[in-house]
């Protein structure tokens, strides 16, 4: 028997036991650590034995479970969450993996790794170290089932857009557009039939292909180096009856999540998404959901964010399993006024985590123009909220980014990502200032101020602000017109003092407007001098 | 001792047994029968006697709780639900009051009797006879504590209007437009102190007096009358220490809720009504508002309905104390594509219960036109859901329908009446028929439309639904121009006829349209033929 120990992204140092065989540099707070034992292959190991780790650190306990990767080797995965020096201490029913331990130190994160996203406040994010963090996701949700080069395509595309989350499926999807057969399959197959092009396989749900896995977490690796988050859908419903995943029965959907969570929960950027439009799976019942959710929560000591998807039908979002909302509604973003209502109904942060997807393809959840797209965002994101984005217009290749990948072809990531800069360079998030009586005027605080006009045109802009969450009197502003489509910032020369308020709106003392291009999606930002 | 049966609205018979003083004629079903026992009048009886009785038929059985009406006189209500012979027995701690029995025949209702107002499906109203109830409420939240003749005019009011719900408090109220104090309180004073015309009240909050409630007894029968539900305001923020009932401790608030509900859960037409704005009233944890609404419901054995109202934070309107949800917030109504969110998240039926008033007064919630009050309906309505209205509209007595009562002077309760007549008129209630795309299109099924333009104005509508939830190709329909404002109904004398769908709408075969004349606030009504 022996332990290997195996530091991934980091160096790491164990101070090792009796029977540790290696020692390694420290572990960075939030990276991985990674215990491998030797142990039976004989049976059905994923079944047959249970592993698990307690990691301490003076009163602090976190228990994890380990999981079998294959070939006789057990792992158990630990991301410490506190600097300083941790130990651990096996359990299990076998032998040859009970009573293992070991320790290790825990140093400082390097400057890119801020640790995992978590809620900040009630309806906003931040990284654990503090640093704020607003969701710009966009979806590639079968692009791990693509081949190999066309992963490789993706990566490259996310390394220059200025996307930070990624919602993509665990099991692979068939769909108009998505064709192409996987090459690796979450399970061992019992038996296959092949009929023309047509492989049918008999699986063995006890039986995981730790092949497949292992391949998921190198994705999630690589997304993780160009910190994007990774909403990792756990069930869906783009399976219809090709290979029956969507369709394991309870026991085999609960050995799954269990075996998921197991060999991911140490990855700092992996987020749990329930499913994607879990309504329309039509094989499990509603109420089975919760069981689902809590699984998860139970097997994942970080408590990684967690949130459900849905088809037409909204789940209950307000049960505590779920740390945000994760909604499908197009039209919550498409016009004022109405992004904020879900905020005020779920007391957590909501991500439209689809709002239809700038394309051209038939369907109308497919054909939004860049210019929809982007206001959709911007509508999200004045109101306190955030969207996500996806892409389905048709290539030469028929590669649709939206579920497969390779290339961004749409003329709305760019100024995605622009409005990502402009929230990054405020003060915080943004919430509308007086949310049930002026739908576009938004404020990062009282001396930070974003107003949006979406496709309304006007030549000029009358200088007021709510009363309400504003500065007092004599307060200054100076002022930027955004045109949010040519991604221009023009200052405005003038500067502008705030009068008394006059019934409940407070105006410049002289009363002066900003003179306006007459061009839709502007925006102007004020900002206290 | 001697039982007295006293009927109310109807004849009661009683075939009496031993105990029984009085014979009456029938019940009605969803009328009310009411026992009435001597017994002890010293110490205090509120407190010291409990009294509860079982109403059976056959294997099926009711208990209800008894009060304390002064005067050593007891009382049971009850409320039969089914036609039928019912018995009865008490039980208490007191002798005189113990173990005291009779029984009643129950016959079908009077025609104006459709019983208690129930939920019907996921989004929707009915009374418990199937007749559909579409509620049009307006609110009088002051007005059983304003002069008797005031009083009377309210009722005048009422019965020549087409409100068939209000909103009005169980506790005085004061507030700015609402300071004449009131006759009656609902708790004896332990002392009085007058300063100026100041009176300080010190109450024992252990002791109701019964011609308090009475009082308001004879408001809830007389609305009855009027076909009118009373969505009763247990508690509210409108007392700011002059009397203290917003602040009287949980244990005394408890024994308020008990005492309440045990006088009314018998009277058919009572809503239950948490509070009004409940996040207003500061004296009371969040957390507490759950033991309340429990409270009320394990009183109330016919289960009212019941909700609570908010100011500007919402409660958890889906737990299971709520039937439906009441909701104060003027932007979901006030716009296309905001009042049927709510529905989408709380699979309850959605009383947007303030959004607003018309009036005149200087605060922003009190200034609606009566243009934007009745938009307000019509908003709701199409999406599937209810609205409210207020008057805050000054008059030269300074007297405010909205809180006091009185003559209505707005112009939208003869607009909102119309609509009612609209909405009974049809098949069921509206909803929209292609929720997230369509936000004017609505119907009660395929056979009725209703089409909304609020604001927009044009000179013709080129005849198309939306392909969801349509009929066949081929269906045939005719049209009417209605205008809300106006309240006429102009038929089209063209009529229409399906194509086949293209993409997601569905047009008139030969592309008709219909002219409009270019005003605001029309509506299409179209009907199958």
């Amino acid at each position: 028997m022996k332990i290997v120990l195996i530091l991934l992204f980091s160096f790491c140092t164990i101070l090792s036991f009796a029977q540790i065989s290696s020692v390694a540099d420290p572990v960075e707070r939030w990276g991985r650590f990674e215990v491998e034992l030797k142990g039976s292959s004989t049976g059905n190991p994923f079944n047959d034995n249970w592993l698990t780790a307690d990691f301490t650190k003076g009163t602090k306990k976190i228990t994890t479970t380990g999981f079998y990767d294959g070939n006789g080797v057990y792992k158990i995965r630990f991301m410490p969450t506190e600097t300083g020096e941790w130990n651990f201490r096996t359990k299990s029913n076998s032998k040859a993996l009970n009573n293992k331990a070991g320790k290790f130190t825990c140093v400082n994160p390097s400057p890119q790794n801020h640790g995992p996203v978590i809620v900040n406040g009630t309806y906003n994010f931040s990284y654990a170290d503090g640093k704020n963090y607003y969701p710009f996701g966009t979806t590639i949700y079968a692009w791990t089932h693509q081949p190999n080069a066309l992963q490789e395509e993706t990566l490259r595309s996310l390394a220059t857009a200025r996307f930070n989350k990624v919602r993509m499926c665990v099991f692979p999807k068939t769909y108009v557009h998505v064709e192409t057969p996987p090459e690796l399959y979450p399970y061992k197959a019992k038996s296959q039939t092949k009929t023309g092009e047509d492989i049918k396989y008999e699986w063995d749900f006890t039986t995981f292909d730790p092949l497949f896995f292992q391949h998921l977490e190198k994705r999630i690796t690589d997304l993780d180096k160009l910190g994007i988050e990774v909403d990792l859908i756990i069930f869906h419903p783009y399976d219809k009856g090709k290979w029956g995943f969507d369709n394991m029965g309870k026991e085999n959907d609960l050995r799954y999540i269990k075996y998921l969570v197991a060999r991911l929960s140490a990855f700092k950027n992996v987020w749990w998404s329930m499913a994607n439009e879990f309504d329309f799976i039509k094989t499990k019942p509603r109420q089975d959901w919760d069981d689902y959710s809590k699984a998860v929560v139970a097997n994942d000591p970080y408590r990684h964010l967690c949130s459900i998807h849905n088809g037409s039908v909204y789940y209950d979002n307000w049960k505590p399993e779920f740390t945000h909302v994760s909604i499908q509604n197009g039209s919550l973003v498409e016009d004022f006024g109405r992004a904020v209502l879900l905020r005020d109904v779920y007391f957590k942060p909501v991500i439209y985590d689809e709002v239809c997807y700038e394309g051209n393809i038939p369907s109308r959840w497919g054909r939004l123009s860049g210019e929809e797209m982007t206001e959709a965002f911007w509508q999200g994101v004045i109101a306190g909220t955030y969207v996500t984005h996806g892409e389905t217009l048709k290539t030469p290749e028929d590669v649709i980014f939206w579920a497969e990948g390779g290339k961004f072809n749409g003329t709305s990531p760019v100024r995605i990502g622009f409005l990502r800069k402009i929230l990054e360079e405020g003060p915080g998030p943004l919430e509308l200032a007086d949310p049930w009586k002026d739908h576009k005027t938004s404020q990062a605080d009282s001396n930070h101020y974003i107003i949006y006009f979406g496709k309304q045109m006007q030549s000029e802009w009358f200088f007021n602000l709510p009363k309400k969450n504003a500065p007092s009197a004599g307060a200054k502003f100076k002022a930027e017109v955004i045109d949010t489509w040519n991604m221009t910032i023009t200052p405005v020369e003038d500067t502008f003092e705030l009068a008394e308020p006059i019934d409940y709106r407070i105006a410049d003392k002289q009363s002066k407007k900003i003179r306006l291009p007459v061009k839709p999606y502007l925006a102007i930002r004020l900002t206290r001098i």
